[in-house]
Protein backbone atom coordinates (compact mmCIF):
# COMPACT_ATOMS: atom_id res chain seq x y z
CA UNK A 1 0.00 0.00 0.00
CA UNK A 2 1.73 3.21 -1.04
CA UNK A 3 0.52 5.94 0.93
CA UNK A 4 0.45 9.22 -1.31
CA UNK A 5 2.24 12.85 0.36
CA UNK A 6 -0.59 14.84 -0.12
CA UNK A 7 -2.59 12.37 1.72
CA UNK A 8 -0.26 12.37 4.80
CA UNK A 9 0.03 16.24 4.82
CA UNK A 10 -3.98 16.46 4.51
CA UNK A 11 -3.99 14.11 7.34
CA UNK A 12 -1.46 16.51 9.75
CA UNK A 13 -3.10 19.66 8.76
CA UNK A 14 -6.38 17.77 9.94
CA UNK A 15 -4.97 16.22 13.43
CA UNK A 16 -2.04 18.01 13.56
CA UNK A 17 0.18 14.82 14.38
CA UNK A 18 3.51 14.22 13.38
CA UNK A 19 4.77 13.02 9.46
CA UNK A 20 5.72 9.70 10.44
CA UNK A 21 2.58 9.16 13.05
CA UNK A 22 0.25 10.41 9.79
CA UNK A 23 2.38 7.97 7.77
CA UNK A 24 1.92 5.05 9.81
CA UNK A 25 -1.92 5.90 10.67
CA UNK A 26 -3.00 5.54 6.81
CA UNK A 27 -0.83 2.71 6.62
CA UNK A 28 -2.69 0.87 9.23
CA UNK A 29 -5.91 2.36 7.97
CA UNK A 30 -5.15 0.92 4.51
CA UNK A 31 -5.32 4.72 3.11
CA UNK A 32 -8.77 4.86 4.67
CA UNK A 33 -8.54 8.26 6.03
CA UNK A 34 -11.38 8.28 8.65
CA UNK A 35 -9.70 5.47 9.94
CA UNK A 36 -6.53 6.82 9.89
CA UNK A 37 -7.95 9.57 12.37
CA UNK A 38 -9.04 7.12 14.56
CA UNK A 39 -6.06 5.52 14.63
CA UNK A 40 -4.12 8.36 15.31
CA UNK A 41 -6.68 9.44 18.36
CA UNK A 42 -6.27 5.52 20.10
CA UNK A 43 -2.32 6.39 19.80
CA UNK A 44 -3.19 9.77 21.24
CA UNK A 45 -1.20 11.38 18.91
CA UNK A 46 -4.10 13.34 17.40
CA UNK A 47 -4.78 16.52 19.20
CA UNK A 48 -7.68 17.69 17.69
CA UNK A 49 -10.76 15.04 18.44
CA UNK A 50 -12.88 16.90 15.47
CA UNK A 51 -11.89 17.00 11.68
CA UNK A 52 -10.77 20.66 11.16
CA UNK A 53 -13.44 21.39 8.44
CA UNK A 54 -11.63 24.48 7.29
CA UNK A 55 -13.81 25.62 4.46
CA UNK A 56 -12.84 29.12 2.64
CA UNK A 57 -16.33 30.24 2.24
CA UNK A 58 -17.35 33.35 2.44
CA UNK A 59 -20.66 35.09 3.64
CA UNK A 60 -22.87 36.16 6.77
CA UNK A 61 -25.10 34.55 9.37
CA UNK A 62 -28.53 35.86 9.85
CA UNK A 63 -30.97 35.35 12.26
CA UNK A 64 -34.70 36.78 12.27
CA UNK A 65 -37.42 36.28 15.55
CA UNK A 66 -40.92 37.15 15.42
CA UNK A 67 -42.50 37.68 18.70
CA UNK A 68 -40.02 35.26 20.65
CA UNK A 69 -42.61 32.46 18.98
CA UNK A 70 -40.92 32.42 15.58
CA UNK A 71 -37.18 32.39 14.85
CA UNK A 72 -34.80 31.60 11.80
CA UNK A 73 -31.56 31.60 11.16
CA UNK A 74 -29.26 31.64 7.63
CA UNK A 75 -26.25 30.99 6.31
CA UNK A 76 -25.82 33.20 2.68
CA UNK A 77 -22.40 32.48 0.90
CA UNK A 78 -20.46 34.56 -1.07
CA UNK A 79 -17.42 34.33 -2.71
CA UNK A 80 -15.34 36.45 -1.10
CA UNK A 81 -14.71 38.76 2.18
CA UNK A 82 -15.71 41.89 0.36
CA UNK A 83 -18.74 41.26 -1.29
CA UNK A 84 -20.19 39.71 1.96
CA UNK A 85 -19.45 43.11 3.70
CA UNK A 86 -21.22 44.80 0.81
CA UNK A 87 -24.89 46.46 2.29
CA UNK A 88 -27.05 44.44 -0.85
CA UNK A 89 -25.80 41.35 0.20
CA UNK A 90 -26.23 41.65 3.71
CA UNK A 91 -29.98 43.11 2.94
CA UNK A 92 -30.61 40.10 0.72
CA UNK A 93 -29.61 37.70 3.58
CA UNK A 94 -32.14 39.88 5.72
CA UNK A 95 -34.59 39.57 3.61
CA UNK A 96 -33.91 35.70 3.19
CA UNK A 97 -34.18 35.01 6.53
CA UNK A 98 -37.22 36.93 6.79
CA UNK A 99 -38.77 35.18 4.17
CA UNK A 100 -37.90 31.37 6.22
CA UNK A 101 -39.27 32.69 9.20
CA UNK A 102 -43.06 33.15 6.98
CA UNK A 103 -42.61 30.50 4.22
CA UNK A 104 -41.45 27.97 6.22
CA UNK A 105 -39.71 26.19 3.56
CA UNK A 106 -38.35 22.73 4.64
CA UNK A 107 -35.53 22.64 2.24
CA UNK A 108 -33.24 25.09 0.31
CA UNK A 109 -33.61 23.29 -2.88
CA UNK A 110 -35.06 20.44 -5.07
CA UNK A 111 -31.85 18.64 -5.07
CA UNK A 112 -32.08 18.26 -0.62
CA UNK A 113 -35.61 16.50 -0.35
CA UNK A 114 -34.84 12.91 0.02
CA UNK A 115 -35.83 10.69 -3.04
CA UNK A 116 -38.33 8.89 -0.64
CA UNK A 117 -39.99 12.02 0.30
CA UNK A 118 -40.65 12.78 -3.94
CA UNK A 119 -41.79 8.74 -4.54
CA UNK A 120 -43.61 9.11 -1.52
CA UNK A 121 -45.73 12.47 -3.00
CA UNK A 122 -45.34 10.75 -6.61
CA UNK A 123 -47.60 8.13 -4.91
CA UNK A 124 -49.82 9.95 -3.28
CA UNK A 125 -50.52 11.84 -5.92
CA UNK A 126 -50.71 9.38 -8.54
CA UNK A 127 -53.52 6.90 -6.51
CA UNK A 128 -55.74 10.07 -6.80
CA UNK A 129 -55.49 9.92 -10.57
CA UNK A 130 -56.09 5.84 -11.06
CA UNK A 131 -59.42 6.60 -11.37
CA UNK A 132 -59.15 9.53 -13.69
CA UNK A 133 -60.05 7.24 -17.07
CA UNK A 134 -56.54 9.93 -18.57
CA UNK A 135 -54.45 8.73 -21.04
CA UNK A 136 -51.21 7.47 -18.79
CA UNK A 137 -48.99 10.64 -20.65
CA UNK A 138 -51.35 13.14 -19.45
CA UNK A 139 -51.16 11.44 -16.38
CA UNK A 140 -47.35 11.57 -16.08
CA UNK A 141 -47.71 15.60 -16.92
CA UNK A 142 -50.06 16.01 -14.37
CA UNK A 143 -47.75 14.22 -12.14
CA UNK A 144 -45.11 16.23 -13.17
CA UNK A 145 -46.45 19.38 -12.54
CA UNK A 146 -47.84 18.14 -9.18
CA UNK A 147 -43.58 17.38 -8.20
CA UNK A 148 -42.90 20.84 -9.19
CA UNK A 149 -45.40 22.32 -7.22
CA UNK A 150 -44.73 20.06 -3.99
CA UNK A 151 -41.03 21.68 -4.66
CA UNK A 152 -42.46 24.99 -4.57
CA UNK A 153 -44.07 24.42 -1.23
CA UNK A 154 -41.20 23.24 0.77
CA UNK A 155 -38.18 24.28 -1.02
CA UNK A 156 -36.62 27.82 -0.39
CA UNK A 157 -35.39 28.53 -3.98
CA UNK A 158 -38.29 27.50 -5.67
CA UNK A 159 -41.05 29.22 -3.42
CA UNK A 160 -42.31 32.47 -4.57
CA UNK A 161 -40.82 35.32 -2.45
CA UNK A 162 -42.64 36.75 0.72
CA UNK A 163 -42.68 40.40 -0.24
CA UNK A 164 -43.17 40.31 -4.25
CA UNK A 165 -44.88 36.84 -5.01
CA UNK A 166 -43.96 37.78 -8.83
CA UNK A 167 -40.62 36.58 -8.58
CA UNK A 168 -39.24 33.04 -6.35
CA UNK A 169 -36.46 33.14 -3.97
CA UNK A 170 -34.35 31.48 -7.03
CA UNK A 171 -34.92 34.80 -9.01
CA UNK A 172 -34.23 37.18 -6.12
CA UNK A 173 -30.78 35.71 -5.96
CA UNK A 174 -30.10 35.26 -9.74
CA UNK A 175 -30.55 39.18 -9.74
CA UNK A 176 -28.32 40.34 -7.07
CA UNK A 177 -26.05 37.33 -8.24
CA UNK A 178 -26.00 39.42 -11.71
CA UNK A 179 -25.89 43.06 -9.67
CA UNK A 180 -23.23 41.92 -7.24
CA UNK A 181 -21.24 39.75 -9.64
CA UNK A 182 -20.71 36.78 -7.59
CA UNK A 183 -21.59 33.86 -6.72
CA UNK A 184 -24.38 33.70 -4.12
CA UNK A 185 -25.98 30.69 -2.67
CA UNK A 186 -27.88 29.73 0.72
CA UNK A 187 -26.13 27.30 2.75
CA UNK A 188 -27.90 26.48 5.28
CA UNK A 189 -31.07 27.92 7.48
CA UNK A 190 -33.21 26.28 10.51
CA UNK A 191 -36.68 27.62 11.53
CA UNK A 192 -38.07 27.13 14.75
CA UNK A 193 -41.46 27.43 15.87
CA UNK A 194 -42.60 27.51 19.76
CA UNK A 195 -43.89 24.17 20.39
CA UNK A 196 -43.76 22.16 17.27
CA UNK B 1 -60.36 -4.66 13.98
CA UNK B 2 -62.38 -2.45 16.04
CA UNK B 3 -61.27 1.29 15.80
CA UNK B 4 -61.29 3.33 19.07
CA UNK B 5 -62.95 6.40 18.92
CA UNK B 6 -60.53 8.15 20.33
CA UNK B 7 -58.24 7.82 17.40
CA UNK B 8 -60.45 8.41 15.20
CA UNK B 9 -61.26 11.94 16.50
CA UNK B 10 -57.08 12.32 16.93
CA UNK B 11 -57.40 11.34 13.51
CA UNK B 12 -59.67 14.13 12.56
CA UNK B 13 -58.32 16.67 14.25
CA UNK B 14 -55.07 15.84 12.32
CA UNK B 15 -56.52 16.20 8.84
CA UNK B 16 -60.01 17.91 8.83
CA UNK B 17 -61.19 14.64 7.29
CA UNK B 18 -64.42 13.97 8.15
CA UNK B 19 -65.77 11.03 10.69
CA UNK B 20 -66.49 8.41 8.27
CA UNK B 21 -63.62 8.93 6.26
CA UNK B 22 -61.29 8.85 9.57
CA UNK B 23 -63.09 5.94 10.90
CA UNK B 24 -62.92 3.79 7.42
CA UNK B 25 -59.00 4.93 6.74
CA UNK B 26 -57.53 3.42 10.08
CA UNK B 27 -59.85 0.27 9.41
CA UNK B 28 -58.09 0.41 6.18
CA UNK B 29 -54.49 1.11 7.92
CA UNK B 30 -55.23 -1.63 10.50
CA UNK B 31 -55.02 1.00 13.09
CA UNK B 32 -51.96 2.14 11.87
CA UNK B 33 -52.26 6.38 12.46
CA UNK B 34 -49.39 7.27 9.91
CA UNK B 35 -50.13 5.12 7.62
CA UNK B 36 -53.81 5.93 7.91
CA UNK B 37 -52.84 9.94 6.94
CA UNK B 38 -51.93 8.40 3.77
CA UNK B 39 -54.72 6.64 3.32
CA UNK B 40 -56.72 9.67 3.45
CA UNK B 41 -54.46 11.86 1.33
CA UNK B 42 -54.79 9.28 -1.18
CA UNK B 43 -58.13 9.85 -0.77
CA UNK B 44 -57.48 13.38 -1.33
CA UNK B 45 -59.70 13.38 1.66
CA UNK B 46 -56.99 14.92 4.02
CA UNK B 47 -56.91 18.95 3.95
CA UNK B 48 -53.72 18.94 5.74
CA UNK B 49 -50.19 17.70 4.27
CA UNK B 50 -48.70 17.60 7.10
CA UNK B 51 -49.95 16.18 10.77
CA UNK B 52 -50.35 19.88 12.88
CA UNK B 53 -48.16 19.01 16.05
CA UNK B 54 -50.15 20.95 18.52
CA UNK B 55 -47.99 20.79 22.04
CA UNK B 56 -49.23 22.71 24.51
CA UNK B 57 -45.66 24.11 25.15
CA UNK B 58 -44.91 27.45 26.16
CA UNK B 59 -41.63 29.53 25.96
CA UNK B 60 -39.21 31.86 24.20
CA UNK B 61 -37.21 31.47 20.90
CA UNK B 62 -34.18 33.52 20.95
CA UNK B 63 -31.39 34.18 18.72
CA UNK B 64 -27.78 35.55 18.94
CA UNK B 65 -25.00 36.52 16.19
CA UNK B 66 -21.28 37.54 16.41
CA UNK B 67 -19.69 39.33 13.46
CA UNK B 68 -22.28 37.81 11.17
CA UNK B 69 -19.76 34.82 11.42
CA UNK B 70 -21.70 32.82 13.96
CA UNK B 71 -24.74 32.74 15.09
CA UNK B 72 -27.07 30.60 17.52
CA UNK B 73 -30.73 29.89 17.85
CA UNK B 74 -32.30 28.40 20.98
CA UNK B 75 -36.03 27.52 22.14
CA UNK B 76 -36.50 27.57 26.14
CA UNK B 77 -39.78 26.23 27.30
CA UNK B 78 -41.36 26.97 30.67
CA UNK B 79 -45.17 25.37 31.25
CA UNK B 80 -47.14 28.72 31.31
CA UNK B 81 -47.44 31.38 28.78
CA UNK B 82 -47.16 33.70 32.25
CA UNK B 83 -43.51 32.34 33.05
CA UNK B 84 -42.81 33.19 29.43
CA UNK B 85 -43.31 36.41 29.82
CA UNK B 86 -41.04 37.08 32.86
CA UNK B 87 -37.74 39.22 32.55
CA UNK B 88 -35.92 36.81 34.30
CA UNK B 89 -36.82 33.69 32.30
CA UNK B 90 -36.23 35.80 28.96
CA UNK B 91 -32.98 36.90 30.97
CA UNK B 92 -31.93 33.48 30.99
CA UNK B 93 -32.94 32.10 27.06
CA UNK B 94 -30.38 34.95 26.37
CA UNK B 95 -27.94 34.15 28.44
CA UNK B 96 -28.50 30.66 27.36
CA UNK B 97 -28.36 31.03 23.39
CA UNK B 98 -24.94 33.31 23.66
CA UNK B 99 -23.29 30.74 25.55
CA UNK B 100 -24.17 28.28 22.92
CA UNK B 101 -22.69 31.02 20.37
CA UNK B 102 -18.99 30.66 22.29
CA UNK B 103 -19.24 26.96 23.81
CA UNK B 104 -20.64 25.54 20.87
CA UNK B 105 -22.30 22.42 22.07
CA UNK B 106 -23.82 19.91 19.96
CA UNK B 107 -26.07 17.83 21.83
CA UNK B 108 -28.91 19.23 24.99
CA UNK B 109 -27.87 16.37 27.27
CA UNK B 110 -26.44 13.33 27.60
CA UNK B 111 -29.39 11.46 26.83
CA UNK B 112 -29.29 12.91 23.64
CA UNK B 113 -26.00 11.83 22.80
CA UNK B 114 -26.08 8.88 19.80
CA UNK B 115 -25.44 5.82 21.89
CA UNK B 116 -22.47 4.68 19.03
CA UNK B 117 -21.09 8.25 19.32
CA UNK B 118 -20.58 7.07 23.66
CA UNK B 119 -19.45 3.54 22.45
CA UNK B 120 -16.83 5.09 19.45
CA UNK B 121 -15.50 7.45 22.40
CA UNK B 122 -15.24 4.08 24.92
CA UNK B 123 -13.45 2.49 22.34
CA UNK B 124 -10.92 5.02 21.96
CA UNK B 125 -10.17 5.78 25.21
CA UNK B 126 -10.19 2.21 26.05
CA UNK B 127 -7.10 1.67 23.44
CA UNK B 128 -5.04 4.38 24.89
CA UNK B 129 -5.17 2.61 28.83
CA UNK B 130 -4.68 -0.77 27.08
CA UNK B 131 -1.16 -1.19 27.61
CA UNK B 132 -1.18 1.28 31.27
CA UNK B 133 -0.99 -2.39 33.39
CA UNK B 134 -3.98 -1.23 35.90
CA UNK B 135 -6.19 -3.21 36.94
CA UNK B 136 -9.65 -3.58 34.77
CA UNK B 137 -11.87 -1.81 37.77
CA UNK B 138 -9.24 1.19 37.92
CA UNK B 139 -9.34 1.10 34.34
CA UNK B 140 -13.15 0.84 34.05
CA UNK B 141 -13.42 4.25 36.85
CA UNK B 142 -11.35 5.66 34.41
CA UNK B 143 -13.04 4.79 31.52
CA UNK B 144 -16.55 6.74 33.31
CA UNK B 145 -14.72 9.87 34.33
CA UNK B 146 -13.38 10.09 30.69
CA UNK B 147 -17.18 9.36 29.49
CA UNK B 148 -18.71 12.52 31.80
CA UNK B 149 -15.33 14.72 30.39
CA UNK B 150 -16.59 14.29 27.03
CA UNK B 151 -20.40 15.04 28.01
CA UNK B 152 -18.99 18.06 29.92
CA UNK B 153 -17.22 19.40 26.24
CA UNK B 154 -20.43 18.21 23.92
CA UNK B 155 -23.52 18.29 26.04
CA UNK B 156 -25.04 21.66 26.60
CA UNK B 157 -26.04 21.06 29.85
CA UNK B 158 -22.82 19.47 31.28
CA UNK B 159 -20.78 22.82 30.12
CA UNK B 160 -19.35 24.98 32.51
CA UNK B 161 -21.19 28.19 31.78
CA UNK B 162 -18.98 30.51 29.82
CA UNK B 163 -19.98 33.35 31.86
CA UNK B 164 -19.33 31.71 35.66
CA UNK B 165 -17.39 28.49 35.08
CA UNK B 166 -17.82 27.49 38.79
CA UNK B 167 -21.14 26.13 37.75
CA UNK B 168 -22.39 24.11 34.48
CA UNK B 169 -25.44 25.18 32.62
CA UNK B 170 -27.70 22.50 34.37
CA UNK B 171 -26.80 24.35 37.52
CA UNK B 172 -28.20 27.61 36.23
CA UNK B 173 -31.49 26.24 34.74
CA UNK B 174 -31.94 24.63 38.15
CA UNK B 175 -31.22 27.49 40.05
CA UNK B 176 -33.62 29.69 37.99
CA UNK B 177 -36.49 26.83 38.18
CA UNK B 178 -36.54 27.13 41.85
CA UNK B 179 -36.31 31.30 41.40
CA UNK B 180 -39.24 31.00 39.07
CA UNK B 181 -40.81 28.18 40.45
CA UNK B 182 -41.81 26.04 37.08
CA UNK B 183 -40.04 23.86 35.22
CA UNK B 184 -37.90 25.67 32.78
CA UNK B 185 -36.02 23.16 29.88
CA UNK B 186 -34.23 23.68 27.04
CA UNK B 187 -35.90 22.11 23.88
CA UNK B 188 -33.18 22.41 20.98
CA UNK B 189 -30.74 24.46 20.14
CA UNK B 190 -28.87 24.89 16.57
CA UNK B 191 -25.52 26.98 16.14
CA UNK B 192 -24.06 28.00 12.78
CA UNK B 193 -20.26 28.89 12.13
CA UNK B 194 -19.67 30.66 9.02
CA UNK B 195 -18.52 28.11 6.52
CA UNK B 196 -18.03 25.27 8.71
Amino acid sequence: MTISMSDITKLRETCGAGMMDCKKALEEASGDFEKAIEVLRKKGAATAAKRAERDAKEGVIVSYLHNGRIGALLELNSETDFVAKNEQFQMLAQELVMHVAAAAPEYVSPEDVPAEIVAKEREIEEAQLKDSGKPQEVVEKILEGKIQKFYSQVCLTKQSFVKNPDITIEDLINEKTASIGEKLAVRRFVRYELGK
